[in-house]
């Protein structure tokens, strides 16, 4: 009667610029391997985001293998004809080590559309001769994707200095009042420094998307 | 000894792209002043935002007449040689009459820049036919700046369906569960179109902002 | 002394039109055991709700074998007699693939109720025309329970489309500010598509319950 | 530019079974009065919800006297032919004294569209006799609209106890712990007693529209 | 230098009326044993709570055997002398099956001081005749313990029934909106019963020894 | 139709001890006339608690002079025979002269039941000498209502030290975290000394009511 | 019978380093004239802090006359013999204009006890030049207390860069989430730069305390 | 591409008096392995906090050999020379024994600068005799870090008797209400004792951190 449920959005690349992803948290193997199935019938190529290993070890062998699964981000790629990924004034700046594998989930969310993005890490404000160092190049960058948990104050430390746009991303790195991430993302939206704009705790791949679009519609050509 | 604790960022402007604007509330009637007087002496432009019209009743009578007052977007202009508006394929979407001074804040914003951009107003998804019917001219934006209160859905809705950025502003609109914009503004942060950015609540300004930073980076020329 | 503390509402059914059905969360495997042999010893069907594939484990195995368990719903069915479901002008509307346990238990509760209805699912507004390809049949229930987590932007969108009676079920499916179902509850709280109206987060049971009371109030006969 | 960003969904009553009422909480008397005047070019009756009185105040004197306003309720009713109301199963259960003003809200809301309803007050359950007393006439109606504040109890005894669908309406009654009305939007989320369906905090609109779109999708005729 | 930092408050028994229990979460096991070694020197009876059972577990084999655990409510007992467990006019109602490990950690906390309680259990006011069948014994006690999760309408029910002082006790059973027992507690404290009292979620100690300082002070000898 | 929708629960001190007292915010003046006309009409005194001293002023001038305001504390007496208050061993500790209006929310609604009761105030924790300077004398009373905003930390010092239950009143007294007394609420719910109770913030008369109470059903004759 | 409940704890400064300051928000006119009256007999400065000034301007003319007042901080001096202040390695920074008021409660709690300090004004993280033009003076200071509103980003950026200790005054300007002061003040307690430490929204006078606590017991003589 | 992200602010002890510490909770093996790394080559000491005994488990062997793992703590020390710890007039409090893995945290965050510090343990509010017995002792400190959880009352209790800094460390010990350490922090922050200042939520070492930097600026020679 419900036929799984499952009806993705083949369309949406071409009506809004970037395709859908796989969201795989709360969704079982089974549904994650019909969803699989289906792309594969197309011939599509496919994202998925936010894949525990423990989940990606429950799929089955042989698609475990086709898949380019990196733990630390969670994200996997079904490949049917990735494009090469080439650089397009877009990197990431990422606080700590902690927050990395949010930065990764934004790098991977890149290359998968054929963006290649810097990670320049380890650059939290404790220690702001670390972000100094890497300045220019940062300020080269026409959208700066800033990853920061605990309190955010990179966001504004970093938008306060560049004129690309800052695409912040709180995660949820943090103890006490910084449980959840509501700290870092509360400390990106009230930001001083004017023009800064925010995504969901911990969604990489949003940060990600906003990038494409960007690129897609200012196509400077 | 703390001479006013007031100094102006000048600088901001060629540094980041958009220059500092004062944020009103908060201060007093005196403390404006000394910041006008200090953008007078440099006989420089500047944007007043969140000034409500009991503060703008305080300043003395020249001032007053001197500053292009808008009650409703509570925005004020001092004006040094502001740049005459010119469309940049930049729009604002409003879902209700009753967010209109936030969309207006956002106008006032882009305008002192030097950019003009229309309001579509009262499009909210309670009836889509009244969003479809400017789906078009949306869809032929760069950047939509997409204001709404209550529960805050039309971001997604429109997010779905055009391929400039999205960048939401939710707004304070609303009662019980929406008291404040914290409704609308997870309703922004959570929504499952890929790809949406959000300011905080009410900060029509700093949306505008993230506008004028994309036009100044993605110059095409 | 307390002689289990267990006291089951037979009469419920009689008196308001629905059942009372087992609660089984923070049930031991002896309580739940308990109960199902008072239901026995009545031969009294019962639907039990939010039963872990665990604890239905604890349960003896005989036992196990007489239920009807799913575990997507975490819903399990002692069956006394259950009536035939037939179709009753009520359907339920699915945004995402991960919501689909909270619309199955939605749909199990019905159905052990008499009512068989259809899930719509994967619909969610990121990509609308999914939900206007299905909007005739949706339009012509005279209940449509929606279920959505995330943002819960499909609430006000099927709302303000449909004459029938939408009862929204906000799921706790996201994560960041999404974290627990509190955006989608209060995004369909707050909704702008005026008669809404909501269910507890993951609530599918409470919003079956209020379907089938509708039915049978309203029975035109 | 904007053209006041003011567009009615005339045709929502058509498609969903209610039609639009002006929200006023937010909207300046022009606003207001704009909309007012787009009415009454259609002659088309228009409800107007949380109209506080000093905003009626600063509505021209012809307005003011043509508008049916009531200050307990903040609504008001611009007539061009409302239907009389009759009785139709629906009914109104209100908790203290102080909810009273989301009742009549509620009461209007019902009236406006047809509909007469009583008005069942003040059987908090402190007091539980108050309810029993009226318990017969409560049963006997398809719909229970009940109106609580403080910590909202009266929802799950009253659904408990009657077949009706009860649609609880939290009232922003209290202080303490139950200021805003969390406390008691809370407690009818979580009843205990199954199918309960609520609505925001002080909307007894939203009930009203509820029932109303229940009343026309279950004509049984 | 710490000398384990353990100090019991052996003293508070005679000084308040109720002595020092252990409150196990969050200490090892080798704190615990260290604690009932104290005791054992003092030849001193103890009370343990939130004992779980896997830290129960870790304890040895020998103090395990000397201890009366009870799984359910997370409690146990060294005994050196613990007095027989008499009848007082207190007692204790628990609404649903699932807040029964509350009402038993109650029941043995005052049993532990010699006051034996009976459980009036499974009387959720979605039936209220359950409620009513017992409502003349409860009515007879001097002290009603209430425990209940979910809503918390059991509170106010009572309180408005008998003239013993309500201590009531909400626990963190439920979901959604009820997750953690926030729900209940903002009922019990906005209870429009006047005279009701409330411990900490989960507290059921705590009513117990409310009670029995109320029967040492008020002690009618 | 609703006939103001008022109906007192006269009934309510034979049934339970303390009589219904009337909650006065968010009533219009025009609604407290008329119950203070019912309570005339049956010649019964009558406590107003939460009564604004510009809704008191509301009141015709005749009435003004009947009752006994006091603004400090917000309440009024109507008196048809109030008895006399005598000693009864309970007593009200005050942590500062801001929580003041509580603690003689507290006194006025044991006198009005005919307990006279003393406060013992600016015994904040700050200084502790103060309070060991009249801890005798607390501790000779059966009950101890105690009153503190800020912190709250009172409680739990008190609690530790006198054999009379504490009955703990958090006020709304404070700013930053301690805005709307939630910070001394979970104070006095989460305290290490054992038996605390707690009534909501600034509910002076609820704490009095349940003093009222044990006075009543511990009556030792 | 409360003889006002006041009684001033007038050893403290003696006992602990710092003098009782008198908190004014929520006491009536009545109330502080008594304590300033105290103090006269004493003949002891008092400190007010929290005074409105139409509080202030209910005091009687010649008690305002005699109190230095400052309405942006809102306090005020009652001067018997305050010490002359002098320079003692502790200095305010401040964010912005609008936090200047909760500056000045510092610095004026601070010359109350003998010390001045300058305070260092409009350095927001989003022109950081302004922060590094004064960093040494700033780093020279053995206590820096740090005001700022918003996000709060400034706390984190100066504990990175002194040597002395950061007692950050996290204040409630701004808007949206940063309305109320949760924002700076999460940001301030997650801050990745070790050692900050925090006291409460606003509490200008609890970090001069701190200061003048360390001061005394650090006395290098 | 990224090359670790791992960039260690080595010369922040020389600048700011505190060196870096590794804050495991969120990071991998891997990760905390290559920062192990790259402190061998410099032979520098390091400090590893909220490090779970099962993070610790997953490095090789040979590195757990090295390093000085306390699992109650969660703190591991890499020694290339840490300076022999010598007593400096600053102690811990610490509230219960479920609190002493933060207070140990803090001890071992002082030991590793090189300052011994003890531990006065289980000294709550609700037995205050055993705070006083230690009082002179806590009295002669400059600093007291002071560690609390559940209500936290403990905070305003010694910061009233003591003229050393108090330094609040709220823990995440307790339930319901207590949950995470909020209560305890807002405790802390709203304190009615002038002069406490705050750290996060178990952050032991943050409160050891601020103890240094105080050390340091003030030495006294």
């Amino acid at each position: 009667m419900t036929e799984h449920g499952i009806k993705p959005d083949w369309q949406r690349e071409s009506r809004i610029g970037v395709g859908e992803a796989v969201y795989c948290s709360g969704k079982t193997a089974a549904q994650i391997t019909r969803i699989l199935a289906l792309a594969d019938e197309r011939r599509q190529s496919l994202l998925l985001t936010k894949l525990d290993a423990s989940r990606f070890a429950e799929l089955d062998a042989g698609m475990q293998r086709r898949l380019d699964f990196d733990p630390l981000s969670r994200t996997a790629v079904l490949d049917h004809g990735v494009p090469t990924a080439v650089p397009a004034k877009v990197g990431i700046v990422c606080a700590g080590t902690s927050d990395m594998s949010v930065a990764v989930e934004a790098q991977r969310g890149l290359a998968f559309h054929g963006v290649s993005a810097m990670v320049v890490g380890d650059v939290g404000v404790a220690g702001l001769w670390r972000l100094f160092d890497r300045l220019d190049e940062i300020a080269s960058w026409r959208v700066a994707i800033v990853v920061a948990g605990m309190e955010g104050a990179l966001f504004s430390v970093v938008a306060g200095q560049v004129s690309g746009l800052v695409i912040a991303v709180p995660t949820s790195v943090g103890y006490g009042v910084a449980t959840g991430g509501t700290a870092a993302l509360h400390c990106a939206l009230a930001s001083c420094s004017p023009g800064v704009v925010v995504v969901n705790i911990d969604n990489g791949f949003g940060a990600a998307c906003a990038a494409l679009k960007l690129l897609r519609v200012f196509a400077c050509t």
